[in-house]
């Protein structure tokens, strides 16, 4: 079996992936980060995507980062998290700088450690066009960094999986739903309640990929506004 | 001026690395990295190297890899510290999985935050035979990457400094000399005493890099072993 390890945030496209991965036979190794989010809901549906595929599961505590990432409305108090559609200027301020790149370097070192030959990520086709670090370019990049970075690891083939990077989150959907992913065991968004608000950039996110897929969207949502797609 | 974030471990090659930078007239800010040695002596050093050059400096804890990056003897209490000459098996059991690329990627993300345009980084050429991260096709390859992964800096010319990448140590020890480094403000030991034990790997080192540039070594050794070079 090939061994791999997974970053799982507890969202919808990590959890699916997971479960894809498992489906595919990978002896999975998942790895969660908390970079000092304002909540750690989603950290919760990771430990229980581990939980149900029986993976060992790491959470790399990178909380100390919170200070430096400052402008990112998912690690700082001082900027409220964005309404509406990920329109792209309420996108760039929930940017972390460089945040899937820190997560696949720790994750990749973690492989060398288990022995793994792959590192998996979620990126997707619709994150493309706002983040730098989501695009095939990028995947392209640090897959060829940590080729060089890893040495031996590198000559066994170890690299990056990023099966998802030229779909939509409608794909990834209606894969989750193909395979059988409890999607009530996934997590989207950004404010952290009891259930998901329905009107943050993510939710709204959740709920297109869902009436993309044409699947079920078995999701209870705090508020089910108007929605207006702000791209017309 | 120059804005650019600077890797400080309180080791000499960083704190000269951060002297020269400063007599180039960049405008530094410092960055150093707890990833859980069993010492933070280091660290020390790194704060004193700011506070000399009045410079901002952050420390990132990442202490929470410190059970994920098991097998290396910086990070882990079941593995001694090597003596002797850093002969290869010596060395491979100090590294630390992905280490560099690691810090660079977390420093590139401070480089956004900050408006910085580069990260500049210690790693000299006497790194290469071991650490496939400290190799020019490393820094080749994280250079590319960075790139790609922060988009608007680079198309302002964002990039990796690694201005020792094939000098020596001894190179670097004559370099900090001609410009006044205190080497006493600098720390190498890995065994964390009140003064550098002599007999650890990167004491060895210390004193060639001295031997080697003709610097006096100011240095106050706990002992001075016989040195036989293991290479022959």
């Amino acid at each position: 079996m090939t061994k791999t390890i997974a970053i799982v945030s507890g969202g919808m496209d990590s959890v699916v992936l997971a479960h894809m991965l498992r489906h595919e036979e990978h002896d999975l190794h998942l790895v969660s980060f908390n970079y000092g989010q304002r909540h750690s809901k989603e950290l919760d549906f990771a430990k229980q995507c581990a939980a149900d595929l029986r993976s060992p599961h790491n959470i790399v505590d990178l909380s100390g980062l919170q200070g430096l990432l400052k402008g990112s409305s998912l690690t700082s108090n001082d900027v409220a998290v964005p309404d509406g559609h990920y329109a792209e200027q309420t996108m760039r301020i929930t940017v972390v700088p460089n945040r899937n790149a820190i997560m696949l370097n720790i994750a990749a070192g973690l492989a060398i450690a288990e022995g793994a030959k792959y590192v998996a990520t979620g990126v997707h086709g619709g994150d493309h066009y706002i983040y730098p670090d989501c695009r095939p370019a990028f995947i392209k990049a640090v897959d060829a960094m940590l080729c060089v970075a890893t040495d031996g690891f590198a000559r066994k083939g170890f690299g990056v999986l990023a099966p998802f990077l030229n779909w939509t989150k409608g794909d990834i959907a209606a894969k989750g739903d193909a395979i059988g992913v409890d999607f009530n065991k996934t997590w989207s968004c950004y404010k952290g309640g009891d259930i998901h608000c329905g009107s943050c950039g993510t939710c709204f996110e959740r709920r297109e990929a869902f009436n993309e897929a044409g699947v079920q969207d078995p999701t209870q949502y705090l508020a089910t506004p108007d929605y207006v797609d702000p791209r017309g």
